[in-house]
């Protein structure tokens, strides 16, 4: 995960009830900031999130997650959420996130998170809406690989 | 994901409060479902979970994990997790696991967990411990691969 | 509170990541259990239960609740969730209920949830329904207090 | 609650995964936040919070919760919690609190959450610290009523 391409970050500190019994942030938790992380760009780069369009019901679905555990973030830290959209293919992208533990430097953890467009009505993959391509070009400028020509994604 | 390997099933029932503002089960709680599914999997084969063992900070930790998510899990569905140990390498394991709607038998989603052995003293990677492969091969017999002779895991 | 009023158990047990720090189940825990004996209680005396009636934001809403902490719960311990609707005024009615543990027979926690029924037009307090005061009161029989005549609930 | 008697804020933005089937703030979420405001109060009259002190399994324990909710909180909302410890008796205090939603001013929910204190060796109640009680009577000041000869709490 190439650090220098990500643009946007959030804040958020680890609240009590999010560590668990060994004194640790629960490691499902870390799903929840990489999701707050992704509901912050996207408001950012001026998508409209809400129930109808990401990660609503009719529009864009997560389809896969996948997360490295580097080390453990404890009770009362600052983390920085980094967060990137690294591809758009035709109907799917993808976001890149790591988390930042701010007082040492130290990587908490990474994820990658792949989503679908759905045509709302009959549920299918269709081509990732061409505004929202625009708007993550916009902000990501070369670094988000936008594969037109595939067949598959 | 071959699910005829998969010897060992408990169920969980969607509660209402772990449905999000769409309808459907919140994407971390398939994650939640998952760890249940690794609980009581280790408990049937006689494996000890504390706080100092598995999932303890001392001996077991999870360092990745990958969801697949299928078909959006509802309010008050009964869901049986199917859960496995596909792979033992020197330091690492992990776990396969897919939940399945009871009653139309549709996939819900997909997991595999990787843990990795550490020495409680140095926290550096160290040997599966040998009792813990024996209990794992005994349950799973030979759907399970053992590799001992790697050099990196 | 009367224990020998309650007619109506749900069990649940004790998940791993429902245990805080401290060894014990997290304060909020206790109220998602209260909340799955009144889903299921409602749906044993016949109520149907969703989005647009019981907890939907148009019929009826939760306006206090009053737990008392008396004992932890702990990992995969067994829960006995008792609840009943002890009483019904014009516009309101509260549920009561209390956990038990299994096997030591230890009282955890106690619980009021006062609800009030709402137009779903106007958002103002209107009278209880009549049909599910009768589906209450067949199920309670003499032990619920229906108070039709009260001014003010 | 007369609410010219807080002294201390914190905020907190409502973060999707917060957000229930309903469009709104479930409501055991908003007792995570009143646990937010605690601790950041506790930080800041000087008591540590810690596995050991204040919410550990050996000092303070958490004995009773009452909530109103007066109107639900939405997704992306920012919100003050107002946090207070309203009386010390002998062996008890109590915290009180409210949310406030920035924008509108409107009044979300209400808490009163009820500690005791314990002898660790023993677990039976015991006198409130005395250093606690200095701390909060000099950020309160006369606000908190300290009730040092109660017989009983």
């Amino acid at each position: 995960m190439d650090r220098s391409k990500f643009k946007h970050t959030t804040q958020i500190k680890v609240r009590n009830y999010e560590v668990d019994w060994q004194g640790i942030v629960h490691n499902t938790v870390y799903l929840l900031y990489f999701e707050v992380g992704r509901v912050e760009y996207l408001k950012h780069i001026g998508v409209k999130v809400d129930i109808n369009t990401i990660q609503g019901e009719s529009k864009v679905v997560l389809v896969r997650n996948e997360i490295n555990y580097k080390s453990p973030a404890r009770f009362d830290e600052l983390l920085t959420i980094y967060t990137r959209i690294s591809f758009i293919k035709n109907t799917s992208f993808a976001f890149e996130a790591f988390l930042e533990e701010d007082l040492t430097k130290r990587l908490i953890a990474e994820n990658m998170a792949i989503h679908v467009w759905l045509d709302s009505s009959t549920g299918i993959a269709t081509t990732v809406d061409e505004k929202f391509k625009a708007l993550v070009r916009k902000f990501e400028g070369d670094t988000v690989a936008i594969l037109n020509n595939l067949k598959y994604s």
